[in-house]
């Protein structure tokens, strides 16, 4: 049999990043007995008793109904190649008018394989050279960075503090990618709960980060996925409904809001490329050529049910959040609360962040936490969490991990704390 | 809104390859009455009727019953995230073994949105610097084309002649590149009806371009995409299955056996990686780690249909393929007759090959076959066809077109031929 050297391979596949969800689920199944607030994963008990064939005679009633097309064409759509854009592009474009005020045409709209694909086109299409910078607002989620390595797109880290990215941390690497004969092409950010942090940013600096985006010529890709799970009437208006010079590249996904296992997400990009005969296009034409040597097209099947559960909420993005945000703010509440019970006791021991939405708490030990603290975690007390170093782009030890509430019962999550409380007793001073 | 300069941007964006697909999709919107010889789509009819739900049912009773697996957990396998190396990844392993000979573990074989993604994996592991080439048969398919340009691999042509890829040919390209200090890395190949040529490589070819891989280390990225179209008893052992060296990673799609609006493929990679440590783990588990920054995984609904028809099939994929063979040789049958009663009377000005399987027919015309002589085919004459030259790496012009008898009917076919001679006639000389 073949052996491959490691060396003789693409350099991405020996960075942490790459086996960062494997690493997960094999420390996960080491312990199957142990509460983990490691994987972010959907609360999907909405879906329990859930026959999903019923969202997809939604979406093609819809097609026959309001498109008024044949019943037997829309069936079809579901069996053949489609377009590489998608086929619910227009689904997507027209609850991101209604629920959200960003005002595209639904060609802007690319239909993607998840926000992981999404993330992918767009970084293909904008790096155009090894000079051009990715700059990620650290921690930062894995996929991003992930991405970024399969295409050989340097990366910098902006550092965020309790509210997010700071503007003036961008135009310091801004500066300091320039004075090295390159520059920094785009931002990575998830204004709204961001994985892993569970930072909000506030509005002020949304606005300071587009005018920043215009002064220093770059594009913002905005993650929006965790943004739904807002206090209803709390929610602030996303980067790209505040973009008015059209710097902002926003990606979505369907995995929390209807179910992982789809695989759906889109990518918003209704900036004009200029080409070569003095015409233009759209961003979106670009990422849909891109997609066609990526995937094709996303999988109908999985489009259908998405935009069947999409029409069973009138068509609002927004409508469909809120009937999930309730269980993940339970959760949440229920996670900050059980810290509150079970470590306050241990007074400046361990502290944690408040966010006020998302799946993610982060929380400072008294100890560098390790993989190898994650194993005594794990196989002492029970419980699992995922290392912040995991979302640096050095991978240096860090005294913080990632809590995530988005999947369990409040129950557990109240054991998992107990636990955690024990755990933390044992490394405290 | 932003303009953004095409210079700026990712070099594969002007690339003709990338808007291969939509150069055609628009040629065909703006001649909706021709009939049409460009795409190779699937031929879908056998699913008009069919209710695609009762391949999940089937998949889910497949989990519940020789799996042993409680039924809600199975039907939650369908609605989370997956591992990144797919569900029905023992499905296909299994069979695999049985039908072709080609014994690897379930772990050597990864579940991608189509082949598409497979050659996008492989390539991603495989190409480790900018020395590294990739050698592909010319005519070529122009999807791993595309995914080469993506992540900025260098591509070489080797032209095939009436029985494909010449390994001399190919020897003379890999000297050539040692002579630039460069080397070729892997060779792309779809030996069983080779779309664009159809052409099918004979077994001593097979044979003699494995013994060269292993003379030239180099890896043989196998496509296998037409080979179910063989008649009974005449299928040639796929280049995997001869592999003693393990030199062969093939990829496989279920667009044409089952259906393309589902977005399912395969790799099967059981090489070996040492990594630095000295253990050593699959390519396949690379070819997974990189996935997880793609896509994530391949669509759970999608995988149980897929599932669910190869278990229709007994888990066999080549009772599958020779179910859905028929049409496709009935076609092909139909195709090459009708070529033979309307163009045979113009003598030498056109000649076409004669392929005993896939999708394609490769016929020369007596002038160039470029994208204005595509209008007036279509404009004046009612037919479209695909201009070779989209298959070649330089994109020059060629006097020759690919025919796609793939989706049509019969007397579809038999008037697209008519058509066909009118249209040369007027061309002829």
């Amino acid at each position: 049999m073949l052996e491959l050297d490691h060396t003789s391979l693409h350099g991405s596949l020996t960075d942490p990043v790459l086996g960062s969800i494997s690493f997960l689920n094999e420390v996960m199944s080491r312990y199957p007995d142990a509460i983990s607030f490691a994987p972010g994963a959907p609360n999907l008990a909405h879906l329990d008793h859930t026959d999903l064939s019923r969202f997809t005679t939604g979406y093609l009633d819809h097609l026959t109904g309001e498109r008024g097309m044949d019943a037997a064409r829309a069936r079809r759509l579901l069996h053949e190649y489609g377009p590489s854009r998608g086929l619910i592009n227009d689904l997507v474009a027209g609850a991101l008018r209604t629920d959200y005020g960003i005002d595209v045409p639904d060609s802007a709209v690319v239909i993607t394989v998840g926000a992981q694909e999404a993330m992918l086109l767009s970084l293909r299409a904008l790096f155009g050279t090894p000079a051009d910078l990715l700059a990620v607002v650290t921690p930062c989620f894995t996929g991003i960075i992930g991405a970024a390595r399969l295409l050989d797109i340097g990366v910098v880290a902006v550092p965020e503090d309790g509210d997010g990215v700071d503007a003036e941390q961008l135009l310091a690497q801004c500066q300091a990618a320039r004075s090295r004969g390159r520059r920094v092409r785009a931002l990575y950010v998830a204004p709204d709960f961001a994985n892993p942090s569970g930072t909000l940013l506030p509005l002020d600096r949304r606005l300071r980060l587009l005018d920043l985006a215009e002064q220093e010529d770059l594009v913002i890709l905005e993650d929006t996925v965790y943004g739904f799970t807002a206090l209803a009437g709390e929610h602030l208006p996303t980067l790209k409904a505040l973009d008015r010079a059209g710097r902002v590249v926003q990606v979505g996904s369907f995995a929390k809001t209807c179910l992982p296992g789809a695989r759906v997400g889109y990518a918003v990009a209704d900036q004009r490329i200029r080409v070569a005969d003095g015409s233009t296009r759209l961003l979106a034409d670009a990422l849909a050529d891109i997609k066609t040597m990526v995937t094709v097209n996303t999988s109908a099947l999985s489009q259908a049910v998405i935009g069947g559960m999409l029409l069973e909420h009138g068509g609002s993005l927004s409508a469909l959040g809120a009937a999930r945000a309730p269980v993940y703010r339970r959760n949440l509440a229920a996670l900050l609360d059980a810290l509150d019970r079970r470590l306050s006791g241990l007074g400046g021991q361990v502290s944690w962040n408040r966010p006020t939405g998302g799946f993610f708490v982060r929380l400072r030990l008294p100890v560098p936490a390790d993989v190898k603290l994650l194993d005594v975690s794990a196989a002492d007390f029970g419980v699992l969490w995922t290392p912040m170093s995991l979302f640096h782009l050095d991978g240096s030890e860090r005294d913080e991990i990632r809590l995530s509430c988005s999947y369990l019962e409040p129950d557990r999550i109240d054991e998992g704390a107990a636990r955690l409380a024990e755990f933390v007793h044992s490394i405290a001073a």
